[in-house]
């Protein structure tokens, strides 16, 4: 057992560190002032592609992806890649400066592994170039997405094509005008066994029948110039050829980006909880109250003390995870991914929700990232499963494990 | 000791949720998308007067005024008001109908208190009459605002006018375009004993000098059409007629109004969260996940029986403290204020939270009340004094009470 | 509505704090004292019966048992015993000076409520006199006896008696030397409907084929002299006419008897967790550490300040409670019931932890109350039904008609 | 980074939990009854020295000594310690079987660090070889102790010799009667410089003037047959040459206790709750209520799933304090020392509480070990130092260097 990083890891860590005190926190205020003030919310600010030149040219280039997609990536193992991915989060609009940006880094890894080469001639190219964004259509409002198996978007072959009818939501990317490609999920055959009945597909945006119906909130904040849209798809036609491997592999493709997306989620808050914490102390130390910097409150001091300890655990649970991902593959670490999706979006609420209240009435303005963070922290609760399905299903395998063991 | 509610408040109460049943909740999604969709998200939608014109003509009108102030209003006491503050708490915006809105209410009392006959013959009226809103600006962004004494803003009497120069923030109304005076609160003379320092003066929006320079978020919320304002205050003259009473008694007046101020935040926060239980056991029982409704799950009837729990007994302290109010004056039940801002705040949090969560992403969308409900909880948590103010000063009592009781 | 406690409850209120302060609080580690070092740890030490004939003397005598029974005891509503059953909770072994401890509570409203003359002469008489005390004898280690219906003990009719074989656990008082009498709860009927099978029948501790096992442990503690029997039921005889009412009748005694128990405890634990607070208030206010008295940290003001809002939410909802059950009766009152049946064990559990925790080692030790006060909160968590089976039965019925309400 | 334990370090777990299955948990209720019917309560049961023979032979034996002290012990690191202390903490008197137990540990420590050739003669020797046991008298009854200079005993030279006056209690293991050499702290120059007063000398159990007043209680437990003595120093003269390397040493002699000291808590703690969950999911999956096994519940799920994040997190954090001591030592780990001094007790009492509830009545009697463990982990939130001034320490660091470093 050995906690220290490797050098690899560290040489990155400090690399990407230098580059985010060079190029991102000097105009980070200025990025979010763009934003606000575009003539078109969905617009990404023009800076950006500076910055992905400058991210590129550095070699901090889509980090997130794996060894056996090395000729595409930087050949992270998740371990090594889990403290550049907790840097990044501090600044969460930042992954996208590094190509790194959700839910891109899933589609990525889908087309990456599943897609065909014309399918990766058009369009993981262009995605591992940063050229194009894309979105994942999983979630529907009029069913428990949670469970898999209530997907109701149909998906039907008519000779050469599929036809797809249904309505999706939270489908994150959606609405930046660079988005041009969606992996929809959905039923090929509703009457097959439960985890074969789901397909998954490629939907271009322009496709005809595909209806951006609206931006979706996340506790008030609507992420701009990403954001979270609400889909409609009427008699929505794809050649045949834009089904990912065949029909009935929705599920498996889908479990395949979980386990990398959650434990990704889980890596961001934990940098968004050590921003906190950190912008935290600062605060602490130069506000006064009732005669004295609040840093010297009993009660303050306590509630630093254990915001750290509420965050470090939760990196070594997460680092932990990745460990055993990379060395035993995602279905093994299945239990260990489950847990860190319950702990790091909690934890980090929690240290957010302590942050704010150190900074007053400011912590809940505009003028810190506190609020956007906490909402990011609040949704992740749900996003991929909420929690009480991770926690069912960790609950379920503990107890049927251990009594094994201890009964024998 | 009696729990049940008098006949009088009773028949109030009946009135009072037939009007909501008959002529808000039809509307309520009209109004939040008219809000949504105003040219001038700062103008109130033009259905409001409608609905104000209704209410009044069914005498729910002013209902906060208490009999002191008999001739302006409904007469009512605080224990009779709490449990109307709490139904209009269900629909937040509902509370302008009934001519029952922060800050208006707090500046209508104090105006009706210590205004003098010219001031509340051009301010008092219209306000009572709901003709204009108003706005009271307190918290400043470079100081602990909380401590009362470290306001910055300067007034200085020149001749025959007061000049003011200072920063508020979190200006609550003055964003509204309907909002024609603001009470402001500063320092006539910092020299002076700790508690006579301040003064308060009114402030007529037009006056030059007088910027507002954004609105302020709320945890991702804006709260249109009312709004937080950043207020800049550049050599603002206004006649020496405006100060409230006199020179330091600022500090008195403010302490007037926080008391009614406080408790009123807690009977509306207390129906945010009775409506956000409400809607929560709604969604379990129609929401199906792993084949049968939520409704039928231990951890969610474990959660909402919780949930329940916390809201009842928040409820029943705020009711005590209002009957101290009444029976004995703010002073006295001083203890019981700071005892219900403690925990009526965080208890709406708890339980929103709790709401969202069983909503799914839903429940952080705008498709719901939930997720600026959770906002609106979460900055009273700072509003009027952060918890850790409260606490400070009710365990300093509690100790020295108890201590010196105990040990005789 | 009013909160303020009646004239008659407030004189009843002054007499008992008068005696307490008078009798029992200057005796308080010599009762302890002469537990510890008593010879037969399971006898009462002698000093209770001058208590008691100076508390009958005074008046202060069966508080517990209402109106419907008045010729027997002191007539006072839930209402008005509530406060007088706090008062003793401050130092939980003196409601036997007041003939007022469980189970003999309970086993006196049971003898008064169901028991033929014979029976009230034989067993409620000397009851009532405090000549003897008495058992309830309802849990079982084998099955969730919360689940009334799982209940295993066999009452079997044979000729003119019934013959009793089974196991039970936690039979409160059975270990005490005076104890006389037991209601045992068991089975006559396992065939009958769901709610008719059980019986509760008389049985002389003396009775052959009774053997006390053991005593059982409470969170390490045996709470002599009164003490949590384990007891066996081997063939036990007694006459017929030991049957309370009727067979079939056992679980519609039982639950008549579980709503008083309840809010008994309830009732109890908020004068324990009063005392804890007050003890609290006196350490932090003496004991110095880091320069200065820990009533001057901030961390400390803060935990006092949310010990007491938890303790008087408690509190008013015990209270409210208290008025529904003598207003409409327990089966009513049983949502409410619950609702303080999940509240008040907890929120002892997290006072009296929080009590310790400022006493330091000293807070474990058995130099003060808190450890003995903790070990009973947290039993009564489990007792009479744990937490979960509360919350199961009040979110489900929350569920149900908050749903049926809000759908019309 | 890598969170496999090392090999040789699971070579040494396996062979301790082998040595645990056939020696330890067969006889465990055997070892607690011999405990609980011992004539002499504070007698340690004969079958011990068995064990111990046995374990000797097997070579786990002093397994806690660091390899500076490698002649005399197995010369593991914190690292490779930490989880055999762990195996052990599941069953916490077992510690002694392998000369493991606190403040055996912590004694044989100081004496082999600081011990002069006759001092580790006449008491390190024995202490190695498990013949006799020790104490370690720190806390005093009548101040804050965890502030290290509020010690009040007073040690004083009066020519050959030293005379100690003063009062300690919870002197842990001064209560067994092979307990026969206690290690004192107290001051010998009060007017030193604050951390140069304090001195540690070694006082014969059996030197006239000290006098074993009183076992002291541990939230109801004795935890016989080692239990924590109220200690009387009267007149208690020791030859000067039993002072621990010099006068004014003490503080810093403490120092270096306390780091390994806190540390094999937390490792202990974790075994005693990795224990209890265990327990807990063997309970769940037998026990039927309402007509299935309690494993069912979504809420009981919920749980276990939460024990096991908790514990999970917790371990790892102590497995990296034990790595940072190795590596750089404890003053350089002071601060995660603190973290997860903070993190383990805690959270070991609120994993013991689930697991009880779980248990029913059951789980609060002597029949499980929880309620023992929960008595143990309550406790260490208080030993060396209770949470608040961990918390002060920790958190008062954090927000220097973060301040420190945020704002250059």
């Amino acid at each position: 057992m050995n906690f220290d990083y490797s050098e690899k890891t560290q040489a990155l860590m400090a690399q990407l560190e230098a580059f985010m005190q060079e190029h991102v926190y000097p105009i980070e205020q200025d990025y979010i002032h763009a934003v606000e003030t575009n003539a078109n919310r969905w617009q990404t600010p023009a800076m950006m592609e500076e910055l992905k030149a400058k991210a590129r040219a550095a070699g901090l280039w889509n980090l997130f992806l794996p060894e056996e997609y090395k000729p595409y990536g930087a050949g992270l193992t998740n371990l090594e890649y889990a403290p550049l991915c907790e840097i990044m989060g501090r600044v969460p609009w930042s992954a996208e400066i590094f190509n790194c940006s959700a839910p891109d880094t899933g589609n990525m890894e889908v087309l990456a592994k599943y897609g065909n080469d014309a399918q990766q001639e058009q369009w993981l190219k262009p995605l591992l170039n940063g050229e194009i964004r894309s979105a994942f259509a999983m979630t529907e409002p009029a069913v428990a997405s949670s469970d898999a198996t209530n997907i109701e978007t149909a998906i039907v072959r008519e000779g050469d094509e599929y036809v797809i009818n249904g309505r999706k939501w939270y489908t994150s990317g959606a609405m930046n005008e660079n988005c041009k490609i969606m992996v929809v999920m959905g039923k090929t055959d509703p009457s097959a066994a439960r985890h074969q009945q789901q397909s998954q597909i490629l939907v271009p945006m322009n496709t005809p029948g595909v209806t951006v119906v609206r931006p979706m909130a996340a506790m008030g904040h609507y992420d701009e110039p990403v954001g979270h849209a609400e889909v409609l798809f009427e008699n929505v036609r794809v050649p045949a050829s834009n089904l990912l491997v065949g029909e009935g592999k929705g599920f498996e493709i889908a479990q395949g980006r979980l386990g990398p997306g959650r434990i990704h989620h889980c890596m961001r808050l934990i940098g968004v909880a050590q921003r906190a914490l950190d912008e935290a102390c600062v605060r602490v130390e130069k506000r006064v109250a009732f005669g004295q910097p609040l840093s010297k409150q009993q009660s303050v001091r306590e509630s630093i003390a254990q915001m750290h300890c509420d965050i470090e655990q939760a990196r070594l649970l997460t680092l932990k995870a990745a460990d055993k991902m990379d060395k035993y593959g995602n279905k093994v670490a299945r239990d260990i991914i489950a847990a860190i999706k319950i702990v790091a979006p909690k934890m980090a609420c929690k240290v957010i929700d302590e942050a704010i209240q150190m900074h007053g009435a400011m912590g809940t303005s505009q003028d810190t990232t506190l609020a956007a963070a906490y909402a990011y922290a609040r949704t992740v609760r749900l996003a991929d499963g909420p929690d009480q399905v991770h926690m069912m299903q960790l609950g379920r395998n503990l107890i049927a494990e251990t009594a094994a063991k201890m009964v024998k």
